[in-house]
């Protein structure tokens, strides 16, 4: 990675500010020498790489409490670099805020919206805490630091408090414990693992005609080789209201060429299809190798 | 509609303050003389029908930019009121300020995340414009006419803000002309209709085993009546990870009771059903009988 480096071009663009757990996610994907290209938002990690700022991307693109991440299926599906892998995360949300604020000086609490839709029963317990969207968690907490007041804290990692000096104020703020992110990375391939994986994912997107039974039958290919759909969502297609996409995940759990040929007759059966990648897939305990600090 | 005002009890609740989409949506639905409460969040919408303040709930499920509604499908689960209808609402954001308020004076454009996705190419044409998410399109009008300054403006339908007494400075601020959210009604089932409608939908949640063909052989006994998926989605279990419950939109197009009889065989198949509600589906024209005035 150092001549990526050397030539200024990072290994990876990533959606927040230091501390962010995308940032975390790109290392655990890229290793933890990766350099990285924090940015303010998913389109500009795609401009960023579309750009040469980057080699990769690191997209979350759901979450276990919250769901699919708004925005990010469509992005991917607007860009032509392929997935190559993905990382499942884990989310722990501390309270965050100014060394020497007590919780009952607190007002109003910063952080993602979707970090605070996994923090609700945190704001029914305290109903004079005013939960304040703003764009990214570990930004919340720079926010933060500049109320001289005191009056705010912030909802994000603990590593988001340490690399910015901030005093965590309350562990385990989020509703459910088991709270992850899966993370996908973009860009060229890694290398070839060695042995061969038996597990492997593609990520699709196809377009079916309106046919009863078109979606049944565009799953036979799949179902007939033996893979699992793990994931399926559609998704309404800009600027044509009523017309939809779907969006899978396929996984095959033995070694062989069935997810190639099954995404071949899908292909037959679709108006359209797009295979995003076809990548080793992590089993879901191989990959929670996500840790706060 | 009179008995439940003089009692006090709403017809319906909303999320959002007078001049949203939602509550143009609940008139679409319940008629012009239907009283509503406004409420903060869909949390509030369904504490409020589940304690009596309200008959019905008006939930916006989808929108045809930015997909499935955050929450919305949990919270549906959640509570044990089926859904007996559906109204596409046609959504138009302009751009909304104190009157007196030049376009060059605006320094913050406030809105619901959701519609400030919608209008990224204006905030790209006006990059000295920040946005700031705010918890509901309508609000953020009352928010801005608050700032004397008037640096801040806001995204919303020209309906708010006449209902808010505030100017609007630009038209068409969004990304597609073809932008329309999907409502769902929940509550009592309104009367029969005369003659019976032939088209009807079903709204389905399930669970299945983890084996390889599981949802193809879900989908069968839709396929095999000749009914369509017009929609399907997987969500997350809150507190199970990596497991998933499928919600899927099913449409008859003939009478008859083949609905019925698929999602009884889809209960044979199935680790878990749940059927949130059967009910007249109007067509795509038909129902964008949402304008704003």
């Amino acid at each position: 990675m150092s001549t990526a480096a050397a030539s200024g071009v990072r290994d990876a663009a990533y959606q927040g500010s230091p501390g962010a757990y995308s940032e975390e996610a790109a290392w655990a994907l890229l290793g933890p020498e990766a350099t990285l290209l924090p940015c303010a938002s998913l389109r500009h990690v795609f401009a960023a790489v579309a750009g040469g700022l980057a080699r990769h991307a690191v997209v979350p693109v759901e979450n276990s409490l919250a769901g699919v991440v708004p925005d990010a299926l469509d992005l991917l599906l607007a860009q032509d670099r392929p997935v190559v892998g993905e990382t499942l995360g884990r989310i722990d949300h501390v309270l965050i805020a100014s060394h020497g604020t007590a919780l009952g000086d607190v007002r109003r609490v910063l952080s993602h919206p979707v970090a605070l839709a996994q923090c609700t029963s945190f704001f029914d317990r305290h109903p004079a805490i005013e939960p304040v969207p703003v764009f990214d968690t570990a930004g919340a907490v720079a926010l933060v630091l500049r109320d001289a007041e005191r009056r705010t804290a912030a909802i994000a990692s603990r590593r988001a408090a340490t690399v910015h000096g901030a005093a965590v104020l309350l562990d385990a703020v989020q509703d459910h414990d088991a709270n992850w992110t899966r993370f996908l990375l973009l860009g060229p391939a890694a290398a070839a693992p060695s042995p061969p994986v038996a597990s492997r994912k593609a990520m699709l997107a196809f377009r079916l005609s309106h046919v009863p039974g078109a979606l049944w039958r565009a799953l036979e290919p799949f179902a007939r080789r033996g893979l699992s759909v793990t994931r399926i969502e559609s998704r309404p297609i800009h600027g044509e209201p009523f017309e939809y996409l779907f969006f899978a995940d396929v996984l095959a759990e033995r070694p062989g060429e069935a997810l190639e040929a099954a995404c071949h007759d899908l292909a037959r059966v679709a108006r359209w299809t797009r295979v995003l990648g076809i990548f080793a897939a992590p089993t879901p305990r191989e990959s929670t190798t996500y840790k706060n600090d």
